[in-house]
C-alpha cells in the first residue's frame, strides 16, 4: 500500500512505493566509461590547472615538501568569478546580481582511481579538514551568504573529469533548499525548543529502521521522506550548527563515517553515479541552536523527471526503511 | 559575464551562463529508440488498459459513436489509489498519509505517433478540454487537495511507453513547488495589490525579449530565472487562477499556442525528451487574485545533477533570452 510522506524539516511530500519496492537487484549500475585522455589532476600535470591555491602533502610529510595529498585549485571553467561585481540591479520587477563568487576544484588524492570509499581512512581525514579549512578561509569575506562543498561523481551525476575531486562554490544568495532547511527548522525550535534534526537522531536511536551505519559522533541514517532510493544523510549526533565547527578530534570519527558510508553504497550498488553536498547554517545567521549541519548524499539510479523538479512532488521507488536495511547489512 | 537570476515568484536563485551560452546546436537530441512492442493505448488493443473512464469521439463524430479521439483510464501501476485510505498517523515526529488519490492516463490521440506538436488544432483543442473536465469532475471530492495534469514525452524524461499520452494524480495534499508559488505571488500581492504573473506579462509585452509565442489570449515565453536549457512557459495573458475556469472559446486560442510551441521546440531542439505540466491554484484554496494557472514546459536538454537537486540552485547554460529569441525564430 503507497504512502505519502513528509519530510519534518521542510514540508515536502513524497509518495513512497511500498507495494512493489525496488531493492538494489533492480537498481544496480552499470559499470562507467573510462577516459584515455590526459588527466590535469593526476601528479606531473600540475601545469594543466591554473595555479593552486593550496597544496596539502601526506600526513606525517613535511608542510611543502615531498608530493601533494590533497590540492584545491580555482576551477578552469567557473560559475561565478571572485573578481566579478557584486552589484545587485533590478531589471523592472526583476532581480540579479553580478556573477561575484568563488568557484574552487578539489583534488581530493594523487591516486587517480583512488575514490573516498578506497582511499585510507587518514586521506579521508584530512580530505575532510581541507573542506573545513577552505570553509573558514572563505566565511572571512563576509560577501559570501554561503560556501557550498560538492560532489559530482559519474557521468550521469555531472562529473566531467574522472579524477576524484570535490568542488567548492561560494556564493553571493543561499541556496533555496539550504533556505528552507534553516526556515523549516527556525520554526520547529521556536514551537518546540528543540533542534528538529537532534529530534529525528533521538527517534532513531529508538527505532533503528533507518540507521545505515553508526560511526559512533556520526549517524548515517536514510531520511524519513527520501526523494530518491537510497537518499542517505550524514549528521552530527551531538547538536552542531556548522561543518566549519568540526573539531579535529572528531575529524577522525568522520572519516570512518563517510568512507564506510560511501563504501556500503558503492558495494551494494555496484559503484553508482552519485552527488554529495553539505548543508550547513550559512555564515553570520543567528540560527546556531535550531539547524544542524548535515551531508547529504543521492545516488543516481532512476531518472529525475521535469516532472519532479517542476513539482517538487518525489516518487520513491525504494522505501528508505529498505535501502537503509541493505545499505546497514552490507558487508564492508 | 556570468549572473545571478532571482526568480519572483518563489525568490530561487540560478546563475546563467552567459559567457560561453550553449544554443541548441550543442544541446540538440539524439533520435529516440522505437519500441516493437504491442501498444496498449492503440485503436483495437483497448481491452489492455483497465476499464475506461472517459472517451471522447472526434469533433464532430456523435458523442459514443465511432472511433475515440481521446481516451481516459486508470493508470494500470497507480502511485496513488481511491479505495487507500486518507488516514493521517504520526509515526514518532514524522508525518504520514494512507495512499489515497488518483491516477488516470490520458491516451492523447488514437494516432501512434501523432503528439500534440503533430495534431490538427482541433485535436489539441479536445485534449485541453478533457483535462479541464477531469480537474472539474474530481474537483468535486474535497479530499483532492491538488489535481496534477502532468507528461513525460520521452525515456530520458520518464516515459515508459511511446504512444501519445499525458498523466494526472488527484492528490491529497499540495506539491511544495505549486504551494512555493501560490505563497509567494500571495506575498506579492499583499505587498502591491498586483498579481506577480500579470506583472510579469506586462513587462514582457514592453521587452519582448522573453517571448516565444504570441498567440492572442496567451502568451509563451521563458521565465528570467529559468533553471534548465529551453524552459518555456505558457500563461493566460488575462488574469486567471485556475485551468478549471478555462472557457471554451479560448480554449480553441489556448489549443494553437500550445501546438505551435510545442512544435516550435520540437524542430529547433531535434524532438527532445520533456516533461510538461499545469500550475494551478489548488481547488478551494482562496487565493483567486494573486495566483495565476500556467503550464510549465521543461525539456530534458542536459543532466540535472542531484547538486541542483539537493541546493535548489540551478546553473542554466542557456540564457532565457537565448532560448526565447531561437524558439521565437524558428519557423512552424
Amino acid at each position: 500500500m503507497p504512502q505519502l510522506r513528509k519530510d519534518p524539516v521542510t514540508g515536502r511530500w513524497i509518495i513512497v512505493e511500498t507495494e512493489k519496492p525496488l531493492g538494489k537487484e533492480a537498481l544496480k549500475s552499470h559499470p562507467h566509461e573510462k577516459s584515455s585522455k590526459t588527466c590535469p589532476f593526476c601528479p606531473g600535470n600540475e601545469s594543466m590547472t591554473p595555479p593552486e591555491i593550496a597544496s596539502y602533502p601526506a600526513k606525517g610529510a613535511a608542510k611543502d615538501r615531498g608530493p601533494w595529498q590533497v590540492r584545491v585549485v580555482p576551477n578552469k571553467f567557473p560559475a561565478l568569478r571572485i573578481e566579478e561585481s557584486t552589484e545587485k540591479a533590478a531589471i523592472g520587477i526583476y532581480d540579479k546580481v553580478g556573477g561575484f563568487g568563488a568557484h574552487e576544484v578539489i583534488v581530493e588524492n594523487p591516486g587517480h582511481g583512488t575514490e573516498i570509499s578506497d582511499a585510507s581512512a587518514e586521506e579521508v581525514e584530512l580530505l575532510l579538514r581541507v573542506y573545513r579549512d577552505r570553509c573558514l578561509d572563505l566565511q572571512k569575506d563576509r560577501r559570501f551568504k554561503y560556501i557550498l562543498i560538492f560532489k559530482n561523481y559519474g557521468a550521469a551525476a555531472g562529473a566531467s573529469l574522472e579524477h576524484p575531486h570535490s568542488q567548492l562554490i561560494a556564493l553571493p544568495v543561499v541556496p533555496s533548499r539550504v533556505q528552507g532547511e534553516v526556515k523549516g527548522s527556525a520554526e520547529h525550535f521556536a514551537y518546540t525548543d528543540r533542534c528538529i534534526f537532534c529530534d529525528m537522531l533521538d527517534q532513531e536511536y529508538r527505532s533503528r529502521k533507518l540507521t545505515v551505519f553508526d560511526g559512533g559522533d556520526f549517524l548515517a541514517m536514510a531520511p524519513f521522506a527520501s526523494r530518491l532510493p537510497f537518499e542517505t544523510w550524514i549528521l552530527p549526533k551531538s547538536h552542531e550548527s556548522s561543518y566549519s565547527l568540526v573539531s579535529d578530534d572528531r575529524l577522525k570519527s568522520l572519516a570512518v563515517t563517510v568512507k564506510t558510508t560511501f563504501l556500503k553504497i558503492k558495494k551494494a550498488l555496484n559503484d553508482p553515479p552519485f552527488n554529495f553536498m553539505i548543508h550547513t547554517l550559512p555564515p553570520h545567521v543567528k540560527e546556531e541552536h535550531s539547524f544542524h549541519w548535515h551531508l547529504e548524499i543521492i545516488p543516481h539510479l532512476t531518472e529525475v523527471s521535469g516532472f519532479e523538479l517542476g513539482t517538487g512532488f518525489y516518487l520513491n521507488v525504494t522505501p528508505p526503511e529498505l535501502a537503509a536495511e541493505t545499505l546497514r547489512n552490507e558487508p564492508v
